[in-house]
């Protein structure tokens, strides 16, 4: 298995990337928690049917208790409630200390679990097993967790680390091909932010790595991770740097809230339309070339992501800005690209200009 | 004022201790705090009719927003459901990552809104304002934030430092003396853990202490935070010395569990007889003079802290020490008195002496 080491100080952790590994698991948990006393795998029905058993078998192999826990699947998921019955669970199967969770699943359950780790007992410790392309190159690095509220997503949350974060590129043979397409748009927005030899490769691979190719996917998952790890080590709690990976999120999630878009695609449908009007936007102000937000355009068109805005009224979409976590001063930041690997953080852009593009590109003008 | 800094690196803070001083609140926060956009002071009624104007006036005086948002009175304010009265507040009120939330009250509003501030948004800056003796000297300092579940005291929380905290000496001439003296167990506790000098000068001038005279209770209310921030320092996380904080905790959570006092008073009065009780079994294993014992009875009786255990049966009590926090292995950790100024550290304390102990203290030993 390849390994990539996010150093963070005595928070630092491996990610471990590999290919039908899922029975090394165990092991490396072991390695990891040499103290740990007992685990709590936290799942969804949907993923225990496929993975559980190896799983388990694995984890149980080291001779620690392993107990399951599913939680319903879908974004409904990341509330209060749902974060209750593993509290609940943990009290009463007597957990302490020194045991630890296993998220296994996508951004959701990773979500979920790690916020339920970070505070049970004042946080335990938490093993990331991301089994979607979202979750592999983006939610399971980097210790985001975090609910929903009604009112806001992901409003409140906990950085925490995981101890390990464990990847077997098999899982994604089974991830349906929308699901897959969702986490792409993060894969595109990694080259978009800090990579240009990477974003070559992704246009000129794209077949090999929608066909799942094993090597491919394997170069993928690793160069996304190694990015995600070098951010998130420069700036773990997003006070800087770590901002950058909101590139095409802050549209997206306006968009994203207003409900574009069906369940399980939504997030990088929303990123991919997100990331292209603020590509254009940038492109207006003179930060990137034509040709360079054309070939963002095109790679997100070859990987079916969509390119046109759904026809909201702009200005409820333009109003959703305002209760964007980074707002500062009564100021919405963007991560604009400023080139092919390259962005730039604006506070300044017009309201009329992000109005203007997003009509250009569906929105509804009325 | 006087300055206490607890050293943690990067989240290093200051204690400041003053008395008739709450009008420089306002002053300190601005400076602890220079990128502050709104505040949220989170108090009680009864706190907030006492205290809320001179606060608030001295907060708004720096030209920030100030909100007020009051939790209901009393421990059962700990709860998930109070926790999410002051998230949905803060949404809606639309604070943002630069707001921060002013704690003004005991133990419970620093512990609850606390844990709202660590967990809005994944942190935002909180300042603690303690009100009772028990918060000045303990709850107010260290990070540790949580609220209860039906099934056990302070399971779901965080480590989650302030960025200041403001003690208002005076705040105390409002205090309940049940309450005074429930806070005065940990001052007590201070000084048999880690400070004989400190032990000795409490004996000499208890009858200063509890007429509230302002520089003798300064002195108390700084050597205990002074402890209490050197402890922490060397062990934020509570993985190793921290522990010791914990001397009169062990039997004194089991016998607060059953219910044995009064709100307001009862988790002094638990502390007080599970130190004592603590004490009698170091003494016992050999570790303690008797003396040193009959020294401790002698300063919380002359206190008003109860030295005798409630008659709970003997083998609830001792049941209860299987749910603490700090069972490692299946194992009790105790954290014995081994001299006035030292404790020793056992997870080897037989139940039958325990047991002993606790019926020679009025447990019932059917």
């Amino acid at each position: 298995m390849e390994e990539i080491v996010v150093g963070l100080g005595e928070r630092k952790y491996p990610i471990r990337i590999g290919c039908e590994c899922a029975r090394e698991l165990g092991g490396q948990v072991r390695a990891a928690l040499p103290r740990c006393d007992r685990l709590m795998v936290v799942t969804n029905p949907d993923i225990a049917r496929l993975y559980a058993e190896p799983v388990l078998e694995s984890l149980r192999a080291t001779g620690l208790a392993v107990d399951l826990f599913e939680i319903p699947e879908g974004e409904s998921s990341k509330c209060i409630a749902v974060l209750e019955t593993i509290w609940d669970r943990l009290i009463r199967s007597g957990f302490t200390r020194q045991s630890a969770l296993v998220a296994l699943g996508g951004g959701v359950v990773g979500d979920v679990a790690g916020f339920a780790a970070a505070t049970y007992m004042r946080g335990i410790d938490v093993v990331q097993v991301p089994t979607t392309l979202l979750a592999m190159v983006d939610s399971s690095v980097g210790g985001k967790t975090a609910v929903n509220h009604p009112l806001a997503k992901n409003i409140v949350g906990a950085f925490w680390q995981p101890r390990l974060v464990f990847m077997d590129i098999a899982f994604l043979r089974t991830l349906p091909v929308e699901e897959f397409r969702s986490g792409f748009a993060e894969v595109i927005k990694h080259g978009v932010i800090r990579d240009a030899e990477y974003f070559r490769f992704l246009e000129e691979d794209l077949d090999r790595i929608f066909a799942l190719d094993g090597d491919t996917l394997g170069r993928v998952v690793r160069v996304s991770c190694e990015i995600k790890a070098s951010v998130v080590e420069e700036d773990e709690r997003e006070s800087g740097l770590r901002a950058i990976l909101n590139c095409g999120h802050t549209l997206g999630h306006a968009i994203e809230a207003l409900g574009g878009y069906g369940e399980g695609s939504r997030h990088g449908e929303a990123v991919a339309v997100g990331m292209l009007a603020e590509a254009r936007v940038a492109e207006r102000l003179g930060l990137i070339d034509a040709e360079s937000v054309a070939r963002i355009q095109h790679l997100l068109e070859r990987s079916g992501l969509p390119v046109r805005c759904p026809a909201f009224p702009v200005a409820e979409i333009v109003d959703r800005l305002k209760s964007d976590k980074k707002v500062r001063d009564g100021r919405v930041t963007f991560v604009l690209p400023s080139g092919i690997g390259w962005v730039a953080t604006r506070n300044d852009v017009p309201r009329d200009l992000i109005a203007e593009i997003l009509i250009e590109m569906g929105a509804n003008s009325s």
